[in-house]
């Protein structure tokens, strides 16, 4: 392991201290276990308020929050729709078509962005007992590829979906950023879904994710899917309190606001270096550029990340609420010299 | 919630402060996710010497570490054997059943432990292909009764399945307290399963098990299986550094061999007074005692347990490894009183 | 085998050759598949008429119509009540914990048949997340004893499902020898459930059993359960054939009166002999009786039977719609020359 | 339904009439259930000396065929390789996702047909714990576009999958009509694989399928995996009997190479028609055409058939065993006729 910054993930970063401190105040005393304690309800509460959701339920991963969120709307024989980019379909070792036993319909996409035309060439076979059935729509925001749906883009998504009986479920393992990005409220993007998870994990939490369930008809499975589906702590407030922290004097938003703006001033300085083209728009934390080659493995005897692509040597550089400006600058020196010294 | 020490579980009780201490320890600089982090390894080859397990995996909760102990074992078409009254299949929703899709073949036990006799009972069937075949034993060391199998009994139901080439799974959630009621090692017990659970969460930690694989054969699956069943966390070092800080000192030991202790003295109290019965040997943090129903009543006011069986008014009374003399001796007086205000 | 006849099963029976006289009629010119054919709508709408079904669908065999009919009722987390004896606990290799992802909850029965009482032992821990929840009840008719429900207590066990918010679900692999027995029509039985099987393997057909859909509300989705559970036929109008034969002049009805008729015969028979103790009441096609287990041996050097229960030498005689008086007496000849020699 | 011959599916057609005489032979006396009879083991034993089968099986149909074979090859966190069109991945109702939990790995393809060089793009994230692992490749010999994979191709295959640790699965729905286009036996295509099917229903029978076991450590499971994937048929013989009818005199192969014939024939006459183009080679007893959409129009006024692809307006067009020469005659001047009245 390197001591530099890692660009590689997000989670690659530790916990914010206030997460830390925060689960230390929680150790205060006995209390019941499975959400029945002073922590779980308020702080569900106010996730809650901030989204609009009729129910919060606190989980230990994204992978989990996926399958919980999608496991609400789902038959075995109903499909979700997503783009072939989805962490569900890629990064999650067939999670979902194992505890779901439902098909993952996928889309190719440009940008991990799916539109109401990518989706509808997923509909076929409705009603035809020989196709699983489309039933659930399944975005990320922010996308893998580091971009954010527009709040209208998120508006005709969801309008496309009630239109065709779709249940639209957001995968917001980095909400925080998209909301960030969007300067808008998380409400503003939570109520166009009927479930969506948030993402705490990677904004600065030690394992916590959060299900938020804004339609009042799936809330009655949530207790038993996410018992069976392993995701039930019993000393919950511990989940809880990761979020109250991240709650607290916005955090969670300032975190990400933050990684945000270390992702862009890392595109700006590669804008400026010659053959490095940033390959995705830089909406998040994420920046996506193609490097020469001999850059990349120059570059990657210092410092932490991936190569996304092989093929067209895309590399992903995530940054995170510890970020600094000083590893960023750091990190574009490399680059600069490697350059140089490829010449 | 009462201010009250809780009788109620034994994961009422916080985390011990080594615990948080040590997390904010794991929190210095950027770590790879997914446990390939300095913490991850070190802590799991621990366990692995302890116990002379091949492997040690961290999940977040118990009812995770069964199924994906269990998963390394079974087709859906075969099925585990195990106690009417294991957690296993009385207090998992059934996850059991929807993840692994086998069957639980269970046996009434008069203190939650099986024996070859009981065991044998269930092997009806083999060869028989509308039967769903027997291949798994799963036993809980200590028992949902607070028994304890001794090393014979664990040596007796080994070979029992060994020769009837059925797998033995052990949930450990609680195997610090039969380590210290026996005052065996870890491996004294571990090497009698294929796998078994060692449980942290019960113990002090804030949420976090291990799954010991002890039969090679077993390995290969497990790092799928875990992703699949919702357990890889991508901050993997903070799941290790919970375990670490158990094993610092042998803080689980003690942890386990404080709450044994504590309801030793809380039986002996019991067994003093008139009209209270206690109706299971006290081989761990457990007290199963009948109790006349208007004294229960009265002590319910004032102190959190469970009624057991409300048929039989059998009270459970679980220790924690924070519960203090003063917590037990303050209980029984409050029983005392109970009886008094009775008469 | 032997050329005698069995009373080993009903289904070591072959068709009847209505059966199959109607499956050489169904296979005239071309027609589409997967039931749009001139063959299955109609029979499906006399299956309905007979029973008061809102729909009928054909499937292969008993153990998917269990399972298919189940899957209407029930999420993964929701749990089935039914007799630890039942043929979907015991027979049926664990399919409907693999399909469903469901629990079970088996209760112990003296006949075979739950009651109101019975099911409520099952009850407990609703709304318990830690529970499975009891969803529905699944009794069979013919019970897998050679018992009947009569029509007053499957009323009983109606409402008693009802005011529970429990659905029933009845396995009706031999509902033509209750509707017999009880002298009753088939909308008497199926109007009670919610859903249920109306056996023709076991009654004269090839391979065909149909599934009844009574509730309205659980109708949309057994196409698609029907597919994804392998049991959609493509030429599915030699499904409906063979239930249009039995159909044909109530050869249903026939076939399974003579069969009691046979049972009656031949325990009347067993009643008369020495030694020998018919344990169930005779009310379809099956007989159980204690023998000494010496005649057990005798007989079954040339009768096939099975021995229901070799603790207590239990055999289950089971009758076919092609069994004759003959048959009967021969066995019933046979036991009294081996109770003869015996001596 | 229109009393021309349909082109719509091969199971359009009945059974063969000499499947339905052999089921009436087999319906001789009482034998024992679930294959142990005097048909069963003799039938399978044909198949097997027919294929090199270790072992054969009898289920109820196509999907099934494909989840049990593939079954026996999967634990749920490794995936299929199939090509997008694969019936497995579009027309099966998601059965496999379901079924086994395993991902499908789709590969689009030009011709119905997987390569090595196909197969490869979907081995990424071998080894890692977030991917589903890459275990089994299933292909469809005839394919779904009525393509067959040469000897030699398959071959190829069949080496790269050894090379990559693959099992190789042959969805063979349509496998006699490979074998009669190809010119080889049973055995030639049945050896480069696994475990294969081998189709009855849409070669003459009422509903049948063999799942052929090539490879010997696969054996084990399949009594277990096919009664709970709800396969096992208690009048199991006859199933058998319909393998026998088309066994006896080659008729299986007869069938299918008329079949064939017929769809050259068809071919031909399309190839000679203005504006009509045959867009995939017929190898099997399917013609894939582009016709003017005002021509499919007028066709579907008197004929059966589906019209694959509406973007393009490629139809497909199915050959029966049953199809005579005057039907591909007709069907040929209804097209002249339609073209002409269209200009």
């Amino acid at each position: 392991m390197t001591t530099r910054k890692s660009f590689g993930s997000d989670n690659h970063a530790g916990a914010h201290e206030a997460v830390l401190r925060m689960m230390s105040l929680a150790n205060e005393g006995d209390a019941h276990g499975y959400g029945d304690d002073p922590w779980t309800g308020r702080v569900a509460s106010e996730l809650c308020g901030l989204s609009g959701a009729r129910a919060a339920y606190f989980v230990f991963n994204g992978t989990a929050a996926n399958v919980l969120g999608l496991s609400l709307m789902l038959h075995p024989y109903e499909a979700v729709i997503c783009a072939e980019t989805a962490h569900l379909n890629v990064d999650e070792c067939g999670a979902a078509e194992r505890l779901l036993g439902s098909k993952l319909l996928t889309v190719a996409t440009p940008d991990g962005k799916l539109t109401p035309g990518l989706v509808a060439t997923r509909l076929g076979g409705r009603n035809d007992e020989h196709r699983a059935q489309p039933r659930a729509v399944c975005i990320t925001q922010v996308t893998e590829l580091g971009t954010c749906y527009s709040l209208a883009e998120l508006r005709v998504l969801r309008e496309f979906c009630q239109a065709h009986e779709l249940r639209l479920f957001i995968d917001g393992a980095r909400l925080a950023n998209a909301v960030a990005h969007l300067d808008c409220t998380v409400a503003d993007i939570a109520t166009q879904a009927d479930v969506l998870s948030f993402g705490g994990t990677k904004n600065g939490a030690v394992a916590a994710e959060a299900v938020l369930v804004m339609a009042e008809d799936l809330l009655g499975a949530v207790p038993f899917q996410r018992k069976q589906l392993l995701q039930l702590a019993s000393k919950m407030r511990f989940l809880a309190a990761q979020f109250a922290a991240l709650l607290e004097d916005q955090i969670w938003l300032r975190n990400a606001a933050h990684s945000n703006l270390m992702a862009q001033r890392l595109a700006a300085g590669l804008g400026d270096l010659p053959g490095v083209s940033v390959v995705q728009a830089v909406q998040s934390n994420a920046v996506f550029a193609d490097l020469n080659p001999e850059i990349i493995g120059l570059l990657q005897r210092d410092w932490g990340f991936y190569v996304w692509d092989d093929q067209r040597n895309t590399v992903r550089l995530m940054t995170a609420f510890n970020t600094t400006t000083d590893d960023v600058d750091s990190f574009l020196a490399s680059i600069r010299a490697a350059s140089g010294s490829r010449v």
